[in-house]
């Protein structure tokens, strides 16, 4: 039986995962496929710390470009994070002729066109099916499964700690403070949670899904980016009220040959497949033209659920390795078919408008009023009765512009009996 | 530019919906895959019945035998469904080099080692990516998303008209035979409906995805099936009001290297992923060794969304064929790991049983004490009051062995105060 000899980049989390699942069902994979993964070496800088994983003598070595030099390596598999380092040794690895597998979303969302026409000018595979939604097979769902179909539109919940923050607050009736305190102090958060809770995350992995739904790279930087600080306990049970639960949706939309590509909270209907997608997992909602709506759902993150992934990548180009047949499917297809970023200002969305008002009479007439003058109907309100001096004021809204609606709340903003900045969500019910 | 001949044998709804999405998108797959897919040949014998798509002259003939030999033909895609002719002209087309495509399940769940035995033999590939799951890339997922895992357990909704009927009970508050005569009226179930509300098109599915997930054919003859006639809508209420939907799941699981397979109608949580695959939509969720839960949600029927599957399958085998990697991932791996089927008699589940009973004292004492006797505890028991002679009770199970179960129904049938034939379905809720 032929073997391919593999060499991992980074013995953290998920490459003590990958070794662990290359090792314990490596046997497997070659009753199935017909060759023998074989981990050749791991490289890191600590070669001393207990991972929980026995790697054969010798595979552990402290030289990443030792292994990217090997001529016996046939995939170099890039786990180190990080657009510095690791953009340097997968470069490295394909000029000396490896496929590469990473999971290394910030990369490829930063980089991506770069490295894949290096893999192009190299005659060389890069599999990243782990850099979007974990251990959920949904890139290859996206580049060949439906590959007969015209993207309209991608919803994605793709931040597994959001998606925990999120669900905590509605569990436990608490704030976002707190509950983030408590993701950090159980591992579910980092000390600093930016990346997680600020969307940025989310946005490198919009980027990657977009480019590869529509042909055209986009960066991290096409990507309009808010977060989930912003969400309070209010809003979450004021939307349970109304039958929508908040996500954090990577939004990304083709109107009329341009791409709408977004990060948001956003209210999703209770009883739809996304408002049920809960705690660290992760889904990938696709509408396509042939074959309508699909969705794709599993864990976001992680050792194990990651490993999975990069496993299927590392099977899926040693099968191009011993076949004979590099870069069978061009890796991120570049094609001419869209007119590229949606001008923001045309983006038609409904939208969540939480405000806090005085209780005075005549409040709700103004603010009608200021969203008519920019035709925004309202499709539901709802304002509680209160001791306190000022209320909270739930407004959804049937479909409107964008900018019109952000004129609206400047304006209802600067409104006396408005006591604090709007805060607007998305609503998405079309799922 | 590369081309690759296509050939559909079948011009009938699924026929048309591929025909057509090979027209429509056919450019977008040249620039996606760098090769165009050319639809040389559609045989049917009715070549006069307008089916909604203009195909381009002299592409339409009937015979199918002359597409299969046609030696212009790299891919031959079967759309005519039952188990003689269907077969008859695959195999055909296999010892003529043909790549072959094929939607029909039955056909895979009967025939399907000789198919795939003969496929080997004559290097040729065969995609059935459409047979189960209709558009989604369930196939793909499983057997090259998940490569890298063992697979613990499956569950499936694998039947469109089945979860439109049990949908629409529960919406209408209507019983099945009632929600069945409207589906026949308006074409969402056949005039002889028993291939779908008795499971055996369930159980088709359940056998392809049973043999790919373990490596060893299994036959429709394997599956244990149960349809869904026997669901009431006192079952669909009951059920809600305990925090449940009934969905026909083919359930599919390993227990210590053996291998349950069975179709029936079963209670999943209401909140759960599967409880909210609802209308003609499918779902496939899947539980894992390494990767965890991962779930695969779509259209499980239709002319389009079958289509889609069905060029995803083109393209696929046109990509082998291109790079010059026929049988680059074996179609249908068959290795030895698993025991085989488990013996029925081992299954363990947790039961909902809908009883019909006398409305005396001390009835549902003796039914306790049956179920005790058989190491059966209960989790909870519903009877309403009601001026009937006769009222339904409605009893929840822990986790029970199958034949126990099924001996405590035997003996509870026989109670004077049980009026009708107890009615069993399994409860699914850990997923």
């Amino acid at each position: 039986m032929k073997s391919i000899n593999v060499g991992i980049i980074g013995f953290g989390t998920v490459g003590a995962g990958v070794a662990e699942a290359l090792l314990k069902n490596g046997e497997l994979i070659a009753k199935r496929m017909g060759f023998t993964p074989v981990l050749r070496r791991v490289a890191d800088l600590d070669t001393t710390t207990d991972r929980g994983v026995k790697l054969p003598d010798g595979v552990l070595i402290n030289d990443a470009k030792q292994l990217a030099d090997d001529p016996e390596i046939d995939i170099v598999v890039e786990l180190v994070g990080g657009t510095t380092f690791a953009k340097d040794i997968i470069l490295r690895a394909i000029r000396n002729g490896k496929s590469i597998v990473t999971a290394n979303k910030a990369l490829l969302a930063t980089y991506g066109q770069e490295l894949f026409n290096e893999a192009q000018a190299h005659n060389v595979d890069i599999g990243f099916e782990a850099s979007v939604g974990g251990g959920i097979p949904c890139i290859k769902a996206l580049r060949e499964g439906l590959v007969g179909n015209h993207v309209k539109s991608i919803l994605g919940i793709l931040n597994g700690t959001c998606n925990y923050i999120l669900t905590k607050m509605e569990n436990d009736h608490a704030d976002f403070e707190e509950v983030l305190k408590a993701a950090q102090k159980n591992g579910y958060a980092e000390a600093n949670p930016a990346l997680d809770v600020d969307g940025i995350d989310t946005a490198h992995k919009a980027a990657v899904l977009a480019s590869l739904a529509f042909g055209k790279f986009f960066t991290v930087k096409d990507v309009q980016t808010s977060g989930i600080r912003s969400v309070t306990i209010t809003d979450i049970e004021s939307a349970a009220e109304l039958g929508y639960k908040i996500k954090l949706l990577a939004i990304i939309k083709e109107n009329d040959g341009a791409i709408q590509l977004g990060v948001h909270p956003a209210l999703v209907p209770v009883r739809s497949l996304l408002g049920n997608v809960s705690d660290v997992f992760n889904a990938v909602w696709v509408d396509a033209d042939v074959v309508g709506k699909t969705m794709y759902y599993g864990r976001g993150a992680g050792r194990q659920a990651t490993s999975s992934a990069v496993v299927a990548d590392i099977v899926d180009l040693s099968l191009n390795i011993i076949s004979g047949s590099k870069r069978r499917i061009p890796p991120f297809p570049q094609y001419d078919e869209y007119k590229g970023l949606m001008d923001d200002s045309n983006v038609m969305s409904r939208f969540y408008i939480r405000l806090q008002v005085q209780d005075k009479p005549g409040v709700l007439s103004k603010i009608s009023g200021i969203l008519g003058s920019h035709g925004i109907s309202l499709s539901s309100v709802t304002q509680k009765e209160s001791s306190s001096e000022s209320v909270p004021m739930i407004l959804l809204t049937h479909i409107a512009k964008g900018t019109e609606m952000q004129k609206a709340a400047d304006q209802i903003a600067a409104l006396e009996e408005v006591v604090a900045p709007p805060v607007l969500f998305r609503i998405e019910d079309a799922i």
